[in-house]
């Protein structure tokens, strides 16, 4: 017996995970969405858990110990560089490059030179997971750097995930908010269950391929402009309107241009606000305060305003976490770059339960084309 | 309303596609399997059209005319060279990488030296698909050379795939029935509907990433051993058993072995004969025939018969896949390189099709995890 399931497999379970689940909320009851790794709620995490704890606990079920954490923090530490022969075939890269098609093809040539390459034991499995984690920000960092004429930069000892992005990034320490600001973004981004990119990476994992595969196809489809590409729309879109009286003409043009679509709104799972969205933007408010500089944040307020007037739409993760980056001042098209810095720790996890108990993901297609043709010797075809 | 799908979503249809079709035929009727492009039975493509024609026809829709056959072939060979800086690139990878993780870190790498890298247009992304499809024989033949301390060899004028292919492998001609054989395993191999490589093409391409992501997504899968990478499973087993007398022994302990697996047999959606294999058979029977070595395709007959009998299972198209390109001479790791030479004529019909009609494929997962946990601090835990 076929099931038949509605084109983008909305509202298809296509599997099981013990490491997120996401409630969309209801509508009509007013309640909003929720976002839950491995038990807790992402507000808890949020507020409490540093992202590093955030990866122990998609990997491991349960938050870290103390000397969990210290190892984890060392292992990230000590797998962060990456293969001088890596970092020398980057130089050869076209500079105009886009930061993810960058990313893309480093992590599937780390594959290449990868010490447990041709491993894939359990053990070797998580290694990799291990090492990619702690390699992402330094292909984002390396490349900004390596495409701006600046030789790359090694993080401090000691530094942590954010920390040490932002300080291979710029080659000097960032201010401890931005620090901690980035640490919240990266765990309010780490995992969204069966999102298209880390599908990506399960229907690549489940033919019981590496785990650097995995990864580049997750990346490959994080890319697109429905995925992790719409935090890069919101801040061409703020740009473009440039001022508060531009909002509300802009906005009415576009909603009556089909071709068009605003980016940051709406979520095929939440039907009501999106926890992450929630979460960011009182970060980019606060942060908007302490520089003196909350236009972008208004402008985004009125818009958000205007799209639930007129289309009931809510705010989801990419709207908010485009002001926040900005506010931090990174550029543009690091946004989606950071949004992998965070998710290679959900893909991750998600690709390693794959493993766990897999069966590969082949489903079916519904064949509407043409039936019953003869081939017919080519000087007869018309 | 949600559905619940079998695990690795067999039986559910995920989409709909003009392209390709598959019947599994009938256990209890003894009806053999069926594949058909675009209407068209592989059984007549397999033993009329070259491998451009189905080219053109999973692209179009329709057999080409010989204005457009050659129109085609003209486009394949003008886009057949690598950029001499990616082929430069090549060269720094560590020669014992395997041509399979070359092969998609190349197709990934060609994104950042596509002329039309920055536009996804209709057109644009139909020329990155001609693009690709020219380059992959290429890749792989190029790859093939410099591991083996051999300079690329540039096609000569006129050869169509199989014909460049080869040459460019070995730098000298190969012979016709080589040429023939090749032609026609890579029309048998074009297409296989929602298979996973092409399920993780589409997935990327749905978040409106580019081309060269989904094709990267789709070789990552294809190397997987529950995938394209069976077909090298199918010799180093006929390799181990060495001669016909430890068929049967060897084949009974594999059987008694859970975490053993056959390679080459069964499939997700073939019940009984997979029509593919059934045409292999014959070819590489042919060409045993005409080299004077029968021994593996005794062999590969035997284990059939063994597995029908014990195990009532249909051997895949990767089986017989395996002894023709072993007759062929081909090197052993490059047979799932060749599926990837094929089907990305398939991938790349699949991944224009999912962008005319696009929705993302985001399905949703049934979480089996913890819940109702509140984050406790570091030094509290236990």
């Amino acid at each position: 017996m076929t099931t038949v399931a509605k084109e983008g497999l909305q509202d298809v379970i296509a599997g099981h995970t013990e490491i997120c689940t996401v409630y969309g909320g209801d509508k009509e009851k007013n309640i909003p969405g929720k976002l839950i790794y491995r038990g807790y709620d992402i507000e808890d995490l949020a507020q409490h858990a540093t992202f590093e704890e955030v990866v122990y606990l998609l990997w491991h079920g349960d938050l870290p110990t103390r000397s969990q954490l210290s190892e984890l923090e060392q292992g990230l530490e000590q797998s962060r560089s990456l293969p001088v022969e890596v970092v020398d075939l980057m130089r050869r890269f076209p500079k105009k490059a886009t930061p993810m098609d960058v990313i893309r093809t480093t992590v599937s040539m780390l594959g290449l030179f990868d010490p447990e390459g041709a491993t894939d034991t359990p053990e070797a499995n998580k290694n990799k997971a291990l090492r990619l984690t702690a390699q992402m920000p330094t292909i984002v960092a390396t490349w900004h750097r390596l495409r701006s004429g600046q030789e790359p930069v090694v993080a401090k000892p000691g530094q942590r995930t954010a920390a040490a992005f932002l300080y291979m990034l710029a080659g000097k320490e960032a201010e401890a908010v931005a620090e901690r600001t980035l640490d919240v973004a990266l765990v309010l981004h780490a995992d969204h269950e069966f999102n298209a990119s880390t599908f990506a990476a399960r229907v690549t994992a489940a033919t019981l391929s590496d785990v650097h595969s995995a990864i580049t196809s997750a990346v490959g489809a994080l890319i697109g402009p429905l995925h992790g590409g719409a935090n890069e729309g919101v801040i061409h879109m703020l740009q473009e309107m440039g001022s508060m009286e531009n909002v509300e003409p802009y906005l009415k043009k576009m909603l009556g241009d089909r071709s068009k679509r605003v980016m940051g709104f709406g979520h095929r799972v939440y039907k009501t606000a999106d926890p992450r969205a929630t979460q960011l933007r009182e970060m980019s408010r606060q942060l908007g305060e302490k520089t003196g500089d909350l236009k972008f944040w208004e402008m985004s307020r009125k818009i958000e305003e205007l799209m639930m007037r007129d289309k009931q739409l809510n705010a989801n993760v990419d709207f908010y976490s485009a002001s926040t980056y900005w506010a931090l001042g990174l550029p543009t098209d690091l946004f989606t770059p950071i949004f992998a810095v965070s998710r290679i720790a959900g893909w991750t996890a998600h690709v390693l339960e794959q493993y766990s108990d897999n069966r590969i993901i082949r489903p079916l297609a519904e064949y509407v084309g043409k039936r019953d043709r003869k081939y017919v010797p080519i000087d007869k075809r018309s």
